[in-house]
């Protein structure tokens, strides 16, 4: 979901203006009373794809969106953070599993809903996970079984896709790029038909 | 510098309340009035490693902080452009130079300042640049000549050494880590002494 527009000042409280900056080139909000210019930038999804035995673990979805599809542990980096502690916290608790991070595996950007996925491999400390409150169910899965019908969005695809391949290969790339919006992807199974 | 609290709801103007809202864990700014929770997350810098024949493009900051120091191009990613595009545009920005994005080279975490630098590898299109807005100076530089004592950022320092190491190597990795804060990295020289 794109940010809402900023109508007001966080800091004051005052109706905010929609002007450019001295020295800058777009339209911030810029508070009119305290002078604060409000910037809005894309955020960060830190996500991993946990290892175990040649299997991943992946997670089928509690909530909106895309409730009751498939991904792997991800989701927004909070605040004094790395983004390897957050791809290893979101795997807690989606997955209530330990990983430890292992290696950079990509970095996609999503432009239209302003976010950038920094996904990481991670290795399970021990061959235990449960069904964190986020999700419905949570299954280590052979390559062979990855549901690609019933994957929550184009970018988690993209990147099982990707490492589907490369193990194959028996070598893993640093991938990045742009991840094309859902409507320009294949249509995707819904789990309701 | 961290993100100033928030004190009034950005779509309503009414105060906010720290709250833990309803399925989540921490603290978040959250309007009475009309239920908003405005989440703060970290913010992405996108950079450039611009290259050409063996050198690489470096800019003197003409702005606070670090005025006077040196960096490769990098700054905040903005709504509605990929990690790519960010790093090409503050490369065009800084040092007026047009580059192709290559590879990915770094995604470092500086936890203190809640910011994730993804950076690249470029390559000059053409010999071509100049002294942007932002920077006192712009200079192919050899990486013999990399003015070490006086970089911008402990983050410029990880990624160059690095670079040098890999160039040395014959063989470019994909980094990525935590950028202990500037106290914590030696002294380095102030451009007035």
């Amino acid at each position: 979901m794109p940010l809402p527009p900023i109508n007001f000042c966080s800091q004051c409280g005052s109706t905010v203006e929609q002007k450019i900056p001295q020295g800058e080139d777009r339209l911030r909000a810029v508070c009119p009373n305290c002078q604060t210019i409000h910037y809005q930038n894309p955020k960060i999804v830190a996500g991993c794809i946990p290892e175990w035995e040649g299997q991943v673990l992946m997670c089928r979805r509690a909530i909106e969106p895309r409730l009751g599809l498939w991904t792997f542990p991800a989701g927004f980096m909070e605040m004094g953070e790395s983004s390897e502690e957050a791809a290893a916290r979101e795997t807690q608790e989606e997955a209530l599993a330990d990983v430890q991070i292992t290696s950079l595996y990509a970095v996609y950007s999503l432009r239209r809903v302003d976010q950038v996925y920094i996904i990481y491999r991670g290795e399970l400390r021990k061959r235990e996970f449960g069904v964190g409150e986020e999700s419905l169910e949570v299954q280590l899965v052979s390559l062979d079984d990855i549901p690609w019908k019933q994957l929550a969005f184009p970018v988690i695809h993209e990147a099982l896709t990707r490492y589907v391949h490369d193990r194959e290969q028996k070598s893993f790339g640093v991938h990045f790029g742009s991840i094309a919006p859902m409507t320009q992807m294949p249509a995707y199974e819904s789990p309701a038909q």
